[in-house]
């Protein structure tokens, strides 16, 4: 065939073996139940794009990309229209993963992504705890009439895993409902102190993470249909992470990015590097 | 209260009072099936804002809108995520108009939206006929499994009205099988002449006339999400409205702006433009 | 008439009915002595769609809007080209407001639009208090020989509130003589320590609050044609507003959006939620 | 000094010498009337960075700008609140361009700012007639109550050259008064070949030439506040120049570029090739 | 592995396996020489991304995109500051293409990435005809002093193929000294008649085919550089490609998408459907 | 002559006079070596038109930009595709800079223009030490086998002045290799105190500043084609330099703004104040 390198299709640093991965990267371009400004199902492939511009090294870390294990397998092909269909795919592909012995890493797409990626996931890991990055609480029970839509994820999420085995952190927009669930269940970390306090209970067990983009503050993460300005800055972010190391993550997804809002490319840098990272220190 | 001029919330020389209207203009916002580039959602808004940059004389028709008889209803408020739902709250709205003895003007929204407001006119008008511009067939029987879709709108409106009633300009995309069907019932007009001899047959009829913007070409009109280029230009589409003088118009639509891709604002002026003379044309 | 859900062309929350406010909010669509990059114009439409993507309730007040009772008058018709009789309609649009014991939110539109509903507080507010947010001091007896201008709004309103009576947030751009105008009279807080202390003196009297929008940062507001670096957080904005708790403001308006410079959308959606926080806190 | 070759600040091709031109070039940042969407006032700043990318030889014309001369003045320095002062700064720099025996090649801003041009060509040339494209005819007697706007610039002009000395091109927007009064003039050239016969009168006199960019399609040029769909091609408008060869042109201006809407920068590209042809046609 | 459904990181309907297939598509993301508004880097990645949106029928061909052999090879990963290295690789990989009794289809990139490929190709077929379409003629000896540069390709192409043996549709912008090159050699189609005409003394050769997309007018294709008002519409020039049905075409490129002036994502629309159509045409 | 007021087409504040000033600004418009997204050679014009927003006063700094003796001798003209002829005409340009007994203000493009203005500086100091402001450490040996490169500037300035004379702030991305480097060397400051540690061994010397924009946060600073999420906020900024008040700098370079990425002009206007500021605080 041919000689010349040619750039790969894939994330940068993905390796090319399924067999070898530890992580089985997913793209998920599903907005189906968006109700505001829809356009994250082109998120994916804009990430991965991005990734393009990452170095390999991350100073903060003192580690390297190129020793990560993680599998790209590209995105998705869904039926747009059709949302139960689309959740079944999502599930399905994420059992195989986990059947394989490998861990979930989803990109959105739409928070409602995670839904059956979590359930997969729980069917191996019955005591699953969930860390939850997010400007919204998507606590609601429906939304619009709907069980099942981006606003009501993680709410689905409880429905199985159970409040108190959620942790949030960013949540700062939502009807007041949803916030009297936050305060029953003291799901919502006060600041970097009580995120750590509230680590300590779930050091020893399976953990999910899953981060919507939007957590982010505007200023850093233009990049979504729905901002919510006063969120947390990038180096925020990363001091949460930090506060992780050594948890169990078995899941994790991120989700979100909207690249019609995203104009300078911003956005899709921040959300590759964020990934970097996150495969970095869960490697 | 306050006795200073207010700018309207409505269309450009809009009537205020229901009762006196011959039409009723409706914005449909929903774009839930859209299987490429989403965002039609939002172009009933971005139409009416640019309908205040427009003249209320048409040079071209000699007439001005000042004396058309319209009311703007404003937008639907819909449940983005349940298609169904949202088709029947369409189709009553319409036939709220058509039982009121006004004529209904939609505005999308993606071309999905077309399909109820059709069937509401077909309950009263029998014998009605179609005419489609658009840069697409939407003649899919079905599309991703999906038999409701923008893809398939006018081989559903076909199911009820007969494809020999549909008369079609400005395809130009699509699969081998829907130019099949547009042959088999010679749908297609071939340029001005040919459309004008087709509109001999249905000259004593009620006919509906929907109008997907992509017709267009996208030089001239950049919002939409499947840019096909190779359309009619600005000139092109009045000269072919002028052929309709006198055709018994008894319900219209013009979909699928996307304002996503429409940064200079060109097209929303284009679409609120052609509304007006639209209007004029046919009160 | 329809009998289907319409979304309201009004404010997200507003009050249907005049007379049951307490505030009337009025859209002011002037630009006319913008000396950089003009566009404020538009402002006010933009904000009240983006209040549409707003929660109703905020967990930072614990407080809901949909019990707050403002009226939102939409957006008044001016004759752009004359600066005077547009002045002439703001006052008395205002003093219209005054007149029925409301209060006044004005959505500008460029600064000099505070300066006629100061003066319309003024008549029946005679010791009233200035609270002024802003990148610039907007001190200037004079821009480019003009008494009347955007840079010179809260020279004139000291004319009859008089310099001490002011007390002045965030500002960082300016000539010399301004800062020496604002160094002899003591009107910026350094601080919110400061700010607090400031506050004390003018908590038993009527305040009239002007935001002009770049007091924020860029980095959170774009949404500017005088962007400068080094401005508040978003964060930072609500510590200010929280010390003000208690105090009796009778006008308030929010400025300078300029929407050619917000491109992603996020400086409307920071204004939109500003807005729904002072209403909050002030209602 | 120093001796590396520094990029030119003015117009590429121009003249350093204002003694050797024949032509002095003017910018005129004004948009103070702008009803609609302001920002032409940054319209000769961007054409003038254009001009960088253009050939100095044009096929069409065979022949080389090197050879032209033509002085770029730079861009007035204007009080932009001030209408009247603006006017009067642009009549006397026009004067004082006539009085050198030169041309005037004005660039817009808004095209109100034609009228002190033309006024003070007036001065010179009694017997001037007028060549005018524009999409507007701009021929109201007065605009929300103020005579001097964009909107009535070619009535004021025709105050003191008379209807009967102005030809048209391109006019395909306004209120029926206007085309009345077209009508009663027959000022609007029917297309080319009419275009060619209404030049036949005044083929003996002198000439000003004002050209509204938006006689253009917005198609081509988007960079417009008040986009007209059905206007020219760039190919149309180099026929009508073509058209005009011999003629003795002691004045053109070229207004209306509004950069905002201009995002690929085709527009400001647009003018700036216009501009060159001119200068070689009318040199 | 998974068993869901991905969707490809291919062009659409590319043939998996490189043996089978007629073309071999290879995106050359080089811009190094630009000298003006640099970023075509992008456009062989944004053009595979488009070609998601195309339907796989052309109705003006009647063929199906899915019965034509091409493999998409990808793109080449180039050393940036590079010149010579880069056009070695392309060179080496041409050569491989043609040494396996394939095809040639390049994407660009800039217009110098077409020289190496067309040494390759013409040390295989040594009688080759040259049809170029640009906006420019390309035909200068150097360029700020270098040899090698997108405005001297075609100049260098001659080098070895003859100026005899190259046709030029579309140029319309150059110094004189190209054009007294065009008139000397007659290269120029004087519009499609004449290209036909001039088409019978190749048809017997093989043929290589440049498309530079700034052929086509900015009104369809703001995606570039170099905008050149007053070129060919997309109708134009698919009426150009049916004058070259039945000819031996042995090697194509398509360059200088440069998505930076894309906003809307027009022009990678137009390259991806006209690289669809010239591979039904040639397949 | 015209005596009307022109707007300069030099930086505001500008001395007319080269003998006059204390400092040389040199637009340097190349970004040939750029290896992701190109386009800085756009910034020295942009940031120039943005300087025009400016006051000419600094609250910050409490001095005036109206006594800063600076020339603005605008941007070079060169030869794009040719590398090492660009290095050369810079390198020239600074010495006859330093000649004169002035100090050098670059203003990029690019980051290896810094390359041959420090080369030329250290001809005239040979004591020199290096500040240098960036996200990337540009240390490394080659980039792509090249050893001229924007990635390498600061190593092939390290060969001459040596790593042991150069200090860094804000790095935060590089391959390990890097870093390695950054430690042995201990470069980099940790935060404001090490950074004022650092500067007490220099405080005697002759002092080159070269600022990578991108040191700044992408929140605050879009407009790069190298986002690296996590750096400094423009206060954080001006506390380093008011850190280096009374340090003897002798020449300054800001480079690597890339207006494409500069949606909202921002950053253009980041960049501008900046540079007033290091000219008020180092005249």
């Amino acid at each position: 065939m041919l000689s010349a390198p040619f750039v790969s299709k894939n994330w940068i640093c993905a390796t090319e073996n399924f067999d070898d991965a530890n992580w089985v990267m997913v793209g998920i371009p599903y907005d189906g139940t968006c109700s505001y400004r829809p356009g994250t199902r082109f998120g994916p492939e804009l990430i991965r794009l991005a990734s393009w511009g990452l170095e390999s090294y991350s100073p903060v870390l003192d580690k390297d990309f190129q020793y990560v294990n993680f599998f790209d397998a590209g995105e998705l092909d869904l039926p747009f229209g059709n949302r139960d269909k689309t959740l079944d795919i999502i599930k399905n592909t994420a059992k195989e993963v986990y059947a394989a012995n490998k861990k979930w890493f989803g990109i959105g797409g739409e928070h409602l992504v995670t839904l059956p990626a979590m359930q997969a996931c729980f069917e191996k890991y019955k005591d699953i705890a969930v860390l939850h990055f997010d400007a919204h609480a998507d606590l609601r029970d429906d939304y619009m009439g709907e069980k099942l839509s981006h606003a009501t994820v993680i709410r689905r999420v409880s429905d199985f895993v159970g409040m108190e085995n959620i942790i949030q952190v960013g949540i700062r927009s939502g009807p007041k409902s949803e916030f009297d669930l936050i305060k029953k269940y003291n799901t919502l970390a006060k600041g970097i102190n009580d995120f750590s306090k509230k680590l300590e209970k779930i050091k020893n067990r399976p953990v999910y993470l899953t981060i919507d983009l939007d957590v982010l503050d505007p200023s850093i993460f233009s990049g979504t249909g729905t901002p919510e300005p006063g969120g947390l800055s990038f180096a925020d972010l990363l001091n949460y992470l930090k506060e992780m190391t050594g948890l169990n993550i078995v899941g994790i997804d991120v989700v979100e990015l909207s690249p019609h809002y995203d104009l300078s490319g911003v956005s899709a840098v921040v959300a590759a590097k964020l990934i970097r990272e996150l495969l970095l220190l869960f490697n």
